[in-house]
């Protein structure tokens, strides 16, 4: 094999390929093929389809979020689902999201850059809301069998007040809708020390304690 | 009050305003105004916005969906949440509905023109699918906890074949996505007979049977 | 060669590409590339763009639908024209159709998944309507030189109802539009008995003699 | 009545509503009514839309188009349906045109800023082409049931080449694509002569006369 | 007058009607008309157009941001410039911000929920940077004449490190970006306290000096 | 190595993908690929993108338009900067470019199929202005720290008419918005003499000689 052919395959394997937008899918659907080749390696949103013959019913199933897992320090467990776990939702401009909280549990202050979130109560007692561009808050509590819209790019939060654990199910409109959380996008991200004390008029030593509070391991 | 003043205000009055696209707000949130005087003739997704001091939490919370109203003969029933019924919608690009199937019933074959579906269950045991572009089948039964996605347009079906009243709750990817049920849009709106027969290979009799079982009264 | 390289070019020349979107294209036009190794199994629409000097005037003229084609048996012929066609189209967010209809030839009732369709009659006398999401029918007879616009995604239909063949040309707003034929979408793509039973009320042996009509060779 | 009643009244006689968008409509369609009390001042695409018992099929066929008009210097005729002749494409993001070339008749070089065009040759042999953005143009006589891409926002053209009068259906991925006339557009519009001169190299005298042929009356 | 036109009147007064979208206009433009009679209580986004022959060339150029204002407590000056202040801007997709920066002032981490952002350096030296889903930062110093790009949604920020003011000149590609600034946002917004301790672990007493810090006059 | 794998290597070095849409991303941003091996043939905005450990802040920075180049012999230089010369830009919807005026120098009459611009003057006086759709101009001088806005595909043009160069900062809202400069796209491209005759009113004699000063070497 030519030296030429290695540098080629190497790129296919090792990179995944650019861009895609939500709306307006010229096709009926796509799911990507994952069989041994294609690699993990590769973003799911960007792999080639399955032909037609290949695809079946169990690709547009998806069974993965029936239960909970386990609980953070803060009473939480998300589990989303974007095309990498349910490679059905692929060009469909949707994915969803199974959120639980412990008795006391809270969900960060956080947003979706790309998605409004439509958020259904499945059981339990929520303190829940969002912020608003002139810093209003909209919150209240919520219980089983109710919805609470979150407008795209705002942030919004939740806290279970019951007690028993609660459990949430939040649709998007976007197929990656993508998620910041503010401790950790702020405190726990690399920003400098200087900054984040004249913004949130803190000194050195408390924002050296924020951070390393969020800050995960093998960040810059 | 001169002639001409009238005849306007009852344009504003009868009418809704033309126009509204999903992408992309140019604002945060949008509550339609619904206070009297603005009377129940207009649409509610083209509404004014209400002024931001008077928006409130509760303008974002759904609570009209936490139990089944009555079943069809068919054993459905269903509440599509748009923004007419929860104006907190509008804009936002998002709406949602809950479907219950009693033992037995059956969500007709649909479709809706503007939305791919994520449809959650609730509760039981569900035969669902959809049919493509090229008239293949993607069908089979999933159950509580489980997922199935719709994609935009097309046909798709549920049918309750557990032992036990079933619930869906279906998100879409628009504030409003429209329906076609295939047994009334077809057979029950009124389209020529001939034309019905030659497409379906029917009998006149036969066409005859299936438009009065599906035609609504009031229909042309 | 290694294995390793074998499987990697097999997916390539068996898949085609993932993803595409009508709205807004990012370069002037892209004319896939469909010379010798690219291959018939890639879609056209995700083929890589032709470098710009070998890129002709031909590339943007499409001469295949200057006349019609054998009829079915209910007198139709249509010729879908999509990037798979007529490369040129690729990127552009629009295509168009040849439709033909024999004397009492009936195009059944279907829609588009994802456009908006204007149909020009460019011969004959046809009745050609839609129904909406309330199931009410707008259908009149319209003749050579006029125009009936079919919203996205509604289903609607043509039959002629002159004394000669009628040609219609209908475009679209997608490069892609996708189609549902009902009754075969309906009948023909193997959706259960029972469900079909329900949904139109029929009998088990009217539903198969339905089925049997417009099941195609080889569906499951 | 009131001053202030005064002046509200002639504002919604005077001006048109603002904003509207092609894609991804949220309702079925919207036929904006024209009944008397809206007058002909109001932009048809921003009128409220009519009640659906007052919808009727005749709103979604347009008959206005089946001969040519009287030709111009050029021997160029053109009707634009958009909205405003044609109510029922509002909010559907198509449009149309029907053109006619007498012989030796061009259609100067010209471009729709927010549209592709598929044009489609009824009658005639036209000479026919586009540029792109490196100033490339693709050209070619194009004849009777071929068709012609014109990708959007790029200047493009049409001369009829043949012995008879030559006609174009020409169709638009906007409801509105909007249309630069070059000529007109650049020596018409009022741009100061020392730019022409120098942006074209002519002299003042010469700025002068295209200005003189190109400039409509009443221009500033 | 009767009572009812008096309602009607205050309605059309008092609201700003609903929706707008960024993308693809279906006019080459609309100036919003603000004449005596509309007044200052309507949206700007939302009024009507004024007719063709009243628009001028002054309608499209803004001259309100040739200086900077008065520093903040952090050293910041800010002027967004949207359809609200140029109405220009309406319906065209974009609006653009200056925003100076005193020797060591900071812009705080914010983010704009519905635009990607380009920021030219007029003047001075600036760290910057933004915040990616994964929780890295990417930020360095950029001096005068470079451009950094912050992604849409994306929790971004600036600090002037040079030793004079600093100028940049921010753009949009959309009419009305919003923002959201983190301090205020999560603590100037009325989150409940306990939230907020366990999400950022956090005394009471030190959430409470934060919220006194960032709540503004006249919040709930 | 087979000669069929030969085949496919060359396919994907010559070649760039199809398609891409400027709104809404579905990841937070994409740096494409460029080491060695991707080869500059492949169009930039369609390579891999970088892995995220392989993405650092300088990859959102662009330095390159600190100063002008070489005026043009209408005394005119325009530096684009598209994802092709700041990779940093792709997918995100936006780009932009420096434009220097010599003193009288002129930007000739363009437009940009694909994007709104935001002009905003670094320096000088600028006559400034576009053309609507029905062949309007709205022009000005603007000067130092003003802002004009040039709506989507319409045909606009600047002169420096102050007595020092100018320098302009114009921001387009999408990542490759396109140009066509009227000289040279109308009498550069090769359109035939006799439809430019025709257009312009011009002899055969004048319009060669506007070839022959617009059309580039290597044209058609």
């Amino acid at each position: 094999m030519s030296p030429k052919t290695t540098v080629i395959l190497v790129i296919i394997l090792n990179f995944h390929l650019i861009w895609a937008s939500d709306p307006d899918p010229v096709q009926d659907f796509c799911i990507p093929d994952t069989k041994p080749g294609s690699t993990s390696h590769i973003h799911f949103s960007n792999l080639p389809c399955k032909n037609s013959p290949e695809v079946i019913a169990d690709d547009f199933v998806f069974s993965g979020i029936k239960s909970a897992g386990n609980f953070t320090e803060t009473g939480f467990f998300a589990k989303s689902v974007t095309p990498t776990l349910f490679p059905g939702l692929s060009t469909l401009g949707m994915s969803f999201v199974r959120a639980d909280l412990d008795v006391g549990g809270i969900n960060a202050p956080h947003f979706h850059p790309r998605a409004t979130e439509v958020a259904f109560v499945l059981e339990g007692m929520v303190y829940s809301g969002f912020v608003d561009s002139t810093n209003r808050v909209y919150a209240r509590v919520i219980e089983k069998g109710e919805v609470m819209v979150f407008p795209r790019g705002l942030v919004h939060f939740q806290m279970n007040v019951g007690d028993s654990p609660a459990t949430i199910l939040g649709s998007f409109n976007s197929q990656n809708p993508g998620i910041q959380r503010i401790p950790e996008a702020v405190f726990g991200s690399g920003i400098r020390y200087e900054l984040l004390e004249k913004a949130f008029g803190l000194s050195a030593r408390e924002v050296g304690l924020l951070r390393r509070r969020f800050i995960s391991n093998g960040k810059r």
